[in-house]
């Protein structure tokens, strides 16, 4: 079998041996009590879980039906083993780390198969649609909504085509800030290879550790440095797409009116019309300059409108972000005594301030604003956010704490693998909406939070971040947690589906970048409307005859 | 008959009694001469077309539909008129004038209807695919890709369904930046609804005199302001969209990973999705400051590589525009001897300063960059440019010319007409491509043109400007003009479908932002890839399976 794709843990978050651990951070066992009350002190962590002991469904996957996919990309890159195929079955959300915790697969793809390259992607597609066989893409399996997850009933046989092997940067036009990337990259790979000739992608989601070029595409994602270089929807300029007898080609184009976008078509496909094979995207020369400020200010309040009226102004930060009180908190909490935020707070100083201004500590906000390109640049974009954040009365408190979040932003993951180990069950929805509702999807968001805590009987936590912004509204990015009772995925579809449905009600979106999959479906036509479901529904049913490709993802009816 | 509606001439451009003249330009006609040929001292301006000699195909729609139609919209609102039937025919490319003054109408729409709102939109949605009736929204009637006109063998009814009443910005979320604007509602008079409260789109398409919201977001528009407020596809972020039996609701959100973008399957859709009835966009306030300065450089090479220094750079002009040294030309010959960019070269001490560089006159390409913002972002955003075009060898003229162009900008089609009452055809061919490929595309459309007028066996003009700029590529506008011989449409062909052919052969896509039609359609496979035609045909299909929304546009076979 080949080892040149490294996947993660079978049963968690990131690569084996790395984990979250709190012995440096005095805060956070009490922070947690009073959050979830867990008592960290005396919770024994579950033992890791015994893969022997998993009942994986049999393989649907005939011999010779493995040996024409063997015939395609060489034995030795075609499998049925069963940790193989455990490894493709779910994504990381939290419904699918209780299910591979707790054995419940119902079904696993059938055959894991690893191409070489786009003609030996486009034999298997042709040989899977001649079988009538499922075909779902598997990128860096980081997905949190469920858009890898076999369809349990699904007679037919499945096939996870991975595209590790795709991990190229092929070429780069310099002259037009263009990179010819293969789908399969992974975030680090991929920015190293690039980093080796001057260039950035400047897409840094929270999975980017883990997650695939052609992932970020096929969901539509977003990273932390989209106020600057844009969402992935902006960035990814051309792509090749295998389907079945040909390979769908967009040249790279700064923009077009040739139609209704088939670009924006493949965006947010999630693999239901082909196999993307390679994206051409912005690339952008590595700034001279890259800081990331942290502020405070009084309160949630205070915060939204200054990131409201910094995306009105003039500057154009990198990243504008501020946590809202909870959030804070918990920022607060699982910061090392000695460093970041932490410092500022524990010392007499800082408090003595707030206090001074007649701030309630409880009620502080932390902000982080990013500024990239050129020093004068840079320098500048910063002074007239500080003039804002302050007409707001708000304020910084340097860099120090940028640099650690800069540091620590990837390892969230790994502390929500640290509480389901605990018994705390915790995840993510994000959204979007415009300015003037943004503040009533928030309240409403804690709202159906804690109206469904109450309904499981726990004491649960909620705390939320805006990421990004845009001219007419912003991303707002929820994280809840609780002790999880009798049956967690139970409890979990219920505080999950209370703040989805709180989206929808007040103008929100079901997903700013996280995708639909089959968690986010049921709120799909609440989103977009009964007829924008139909002429969704109809393109995929038009270039999909047989649903083969990843069905009753996104639309789950078919 | 109601006439609230106003249309533009039945036979050209714009308004009754307005047209272009030179009396005031002396250097045109030695201009116009010297590059195609035609002597306008001796030219024969044709007489105005006398509508009673049209031959109008008599309508096929029966008393009994209008009666149905009328009972929908009132009796004044449904015409079988000729007139209006003929005013909803085509569009205003050459094509459709040449075909209009020619008497060359094969099918016109059987009737046109005026609702009022969108319920009687609907209403009329639902009759015309019970009565498999064929329906063709029209806006401002100035699409110039044929997307406007009937298909000539089409048998069933064809209602021309004109949205001119539905014309109110109907409210402003000031907090969000974003308008909810009728679909109907043209340029100046949105602008103008916009203007009282204080706001604009920042959208100035060069037919934005004529054209509505509706149109531009059917068409994937673009404006001269575009660098700053994005395309309309960046612009529009809620829509309605009447389809059989439903309203297609799209809520106004800032980004949204909700699966592909059905936003951006409207987009573009030129109509074969349903009739958009209202556009959520985003508007901005006023910018205190908004200033166009001229510039000259030495060539067309120094031009381009000034406008992607300033691309990739972080100033963020409003407008980049630089013309190559044959449309600097006829800018100068179009002037007024006593203002504008004449009056600058018409001394002595300009093109002695030039000489004395080293330029040759002959080469020299005239460029206007804008600025919008805060009064010290604008100056910012100016010192930052100049730095960058001074390095290329540019030198900037002031803002005196930045104004004149600002007056003259709507004028262009006027002059075409202008041109075809005297014999020479002349219209418009625009596309992106990557910065890389710029003048390889600039060059081959040149000696694609050339090659054309060869063949036709005349002098021919082709001029070019750089209209737009983006992080990888740029738009390119192309305008042409030729003394036609015996058949003005055949040798249009010639040249225009030469033209077209060498964008889509150097890496370059069939059009920017003007959209398929008919006219660009038989380039979209070699735009778009074989696949890429079938996935946006099976959307079409799909959801118009009676093929009763302006078929046969944007993809010709159906």
């Amino acid at each position: 079998m080949t080892d040149v794709v490294k996947h993660m843990k079978w049963w968690g978050w990131g690569r084996e041996g790395v984990g979250f651990h709190h012995e440096d951070k005095p805060k956070f066992a009490p922070f947690v009590l009073n959050a979830v009350g867990l008592d960290l002190h005396t919770a024994t962590p579950a033992v890791e879980p015994n893969f022997d002991e998993l009942k994986v469904p049999r393989s649907k996957a005939t011999a010779a039906f493995v040996k024409e996919l063997a015939a395609i990309v060489g034995a030795e890159h075609v499998t049925k083993d069963d940790m193989m195929r455990v490894v493709h079955t779910y994504g990381k959300s939290l419904r699918d780390l209780v299910r591979i915790r707790g054995n419940m697969i119902l079904r696993a793809p059938d055959v894991v198969v690893y191409p070489a390259d786009e003609a030996e992607v486009q034999r298997i597609v042709d040989a899977a649609v001649a079988a009538d066989a499922v075909i779902i893409p598997f990128g860096g399996g980081s997905n949190i909504a469920g858009s890898l997850e076999p369809y349990p009933k699904e007679k037919r046989v499945i096939i996870s085509l991975d595209l590790g092997r795709l991990n190229q940067v092929l070429d780069v036009d310099a002259d037009s800030g263009l990179a010819r990337i293969q789908a399969g990259a992974q975030g680090p790979d991929l920015e190293a290879q690039l980093a080796e000739r001057g260039w950035t992608i400047g897409h840094f989601p929270d999975s980017f550790t883990h997650s695939t070029l052609g992932g970020w595409v096929a969901t539509r994602s977003s990273g932390m440095q989209s106020d600057k270089y844009g969402d992935i929807a902006d960035i990814a300029r051309g792509m090749r797409v295998v389907r079945p007898g040909g390979v769908l080609v967009l040249r790279p184009l700064p923009s077009t009116s040739s139609g209704p976008s088939v670009r924006e078509m493949i965006l947010g496909s999630e693999g239901r019309l082909g196999v993307i094979t390679e994206v051409t995207v912005q690339v952008h020369r590595i700034p001279e300059k890259r800081d990331v400020f942290a502020y405070f200010f009084p309160n949630w309040n205070a915060g939204i409108a200054a990131m409201q009226e910094i995306s009105e102004s003039d500057a154009r930060p990198s990243i504008t972000r501020v946590s809202d009180s909870n959030e804070t908190g918990f920022s607060l909490a699982t910061s090392k005594e000695s460093t970041g935020v932490s410092k500022f707070l524990s010392g007499t100083v800082l408090p003595t301030l707030m206090k001074s201004k007649g701030w309630n500590l409880d009620d502080i906000c932390l902000s982080f604003i990013g500024y990239e390109g050129g020093t004068a640049h840079a320098k500048r974009q910063k002074k007239l956010v500080d003039a804002i954040v302050k007409k707001h009365g708000g304020m910084g408190v340097g860099s120090g704490p940028g640099v650690l979040y800069d540091q620590k932003k990837f390892d969230t993951p790994y502390l929500r693998d640290f509480l389901l180990d605990r018994g705390a069950a915790g995840d993510v929805s994000e959204t979007a909406a415009p300015w003037s509702r943004l503040n009533e999807v928030h309240d409403a968001a804690y709202a159906a939070a804690n109206a469904a805590y109450a309904e499981i009987g726990v004491k649960g936590w909620i705390m939320s971040h805006l990421s990004h912004s845009y001219h007419s509204g912003a991303c707002l990015y929820f994280t809840f947690a609780f002790v999880f009772q009798d049956d967690p995925i139970a409890e979990y579809n219920v505080v999950k589906n209370a703040i989805q449905q709180s989206f929808v009600d007040h103008g929100a979106t079901i997903s700013h970048h996280h995708g639909v999959g089959v968690e986010h479906a049921p709120w799909l036509e609440q989103d977009i409307s009964a007829e924008g479901v139909k002429v969704m529904s109809g393109l995929f049913a038009a270039n999909d005859p047989g649903s083969n490709f990843n069905p009753r993802t996104v639309i789950t009816s078919s």
